[in-house]
């Protein structure tokens, strides 16, 4: 497995496989690498001939206040794992790779950016989709892999690659939960033994919306309640948004209905958590 | 010569190209093609071995009021200078390629775009760099090639390129001037015998900023003061802004030194001009 810390680096090394006939998957990461990350890694073997796997703590989507400072950054872990899951090359810049001078062009997706996560972190997807685009520029995948649980930034990202004709495909994989129903996430070692034990609601709030749904209860107001009452349960949870929105056009839905993202925001102890489920209501 | 009308098309002829080891090149154009386009091409064909001319008048770069509608479309001419000038392939897509839904992905340079045409245009250069970016992406060229005639749009393109670690070389070629020094441009067409005679003392008050510049005056307001003199001296001219700036920045300068951009828009009867120089004074 190459490491590259350079753009030129990284390059090199995908245009060479490229020239080779090779297929290229790219994974982006922010490190910190878990088993969500691994099943997308996994994904890419799977799908492509020759896999990179960035990992950059981009700045430009952390919001003022938020975790950039300690964010982790285990690189040594990091390289272990993307050596052991069959990747080929990390490609891991500084900062000042990434954003030499003053960032001037921004890459903006409106409307699906606002709903959700958007309200509560303004300027954050801008980073996100700012710096994917960089990222696609500088190794031009054939296809990138990203994760459901992040299921906005996947919206948005796939919305982006269209937009904008980006000659690659966007593939979402699935979240990946720890046994007890707890999407993975980086973030999640910022908990307590207790507060960890309180995050497991987030996910029995979103069965419970699940179940409804089966149940054929189509009132999105009602689902909504139910929801908060388990969240409200754990009482290191506070709750940011408990949101029942059309799985497209991520606008909120008064009645369950085709395609529907149920999605859920806490704040536990210094930790922001999210989750979603999808479901797939048909006509009701 | 090919001409494309799909995306499909154009990114097949340019696959057996570049699967041929062959530089690709790109024109971006709205058609109305004149000397001063074929001066991009001929620059293209020198450095590539397949050139692309784009033909597509965008409709995100116009603002509300301006001439989207009766803009110049003569496309079997545009096709026949193509075919004289060497290019390869003519990509010629509709609205609907292009935009195929609502676009929500919109690509900004920030800064670089207010002064100038973007306090005139609030949105054009944000049209302008979103289907450039749409275009390089579709066509993937090693090169695209843009007039200097439209400084400002020269300048946030090539800051976009590279803010966004695009793959691609940002050309720009001089400005083509017809023999009373008017730089050529689709919209001269619009101009009665009289207005044309008038469009002439654009590029006079550029003329008279080089000379005020080499005779060693530094101070702006007092250039600029002489320019308008003689822009005044056209009755038709109705003035935008004439404006000399630092040429990376853009932004006003009080007092000559360094790159030096000088830059007029003026309307003419129906026509919206513009025109630059640049000058570079060295340490004043």
């Amino acid at each position: 497995m190459e490491v590259a810390k350079t753009i030129e680096s990284i390059r090199r090394l995908v245009g060479t496989a490229r020239s080779r006939g090779k297929k290229i998957g790219l994974v982006p990461t922010m490190g910190a690498l878990h088993i969500g990350h691994i099943s997308l890694i996994e994904a890419a073997v799977k799908e492509c001939d020759f896999v990179v796997v960035s990992i950059f703590v981009n700045p430009t989507q952390f919001v003022p206040g938020e975790d950039l400072e300690k964010y982790p950054r285990p690189l040594e872990a990091d390289l272990k794992i993307c050596r052991n899951a069959g990747v080929d090359a990390v490609f891991a810049p500084t900062p000042e790779q990434i954003y030499p001078g003053e960032n001037l062009t921004w890459v903006n997706v409106e409307k699906l950016t606002e709903p959700l996560c958007g309200q509560f972190r303004p300027g954050h997807f801008r980073g996100v989709t700012t710096v994917c685009a960089k990222l696609f520029n500088i190794v031009a995948p054939d296809i990138a892999f990203f994760g459901q649980k992040d299921a906005q930034q996947a919206i948005v990202i796939k919305r982006m690659a269209a937009d904008l004709n980006m000659p690659l495909e966007i593939v979402i994989c699935p979240t990946v939960r720890e046994p007890d129903g707890l999407a993975v996430s980086s973030r999640n070692q910022y908990l307590t033994a207790e507060q960890r034990k309180d995050a497991a609601y987030v996910y029995k709030s979103l069965q419970k919306c699940r179940q409804m749904i089966d149940a054929g209860i189509a009132d999105t107001r009602k689902i909504a309640v139910e929801m908060r009452k388990i969240l409200q349960q754990a009482s290191s949870i506070k709750i940011e948004y408990v949101s029942i929105v059309d799985a497209e056009t991520l606008q909120n839905i008064d009645r369950i209905a085709g395609k529907v993202l149920a999605a859920v925001a806490v704040g536990i102890g210094p930790a922001r958590l999210i989750d979603n489920i999808l479901v797939d209501a048909g006509k009701q």
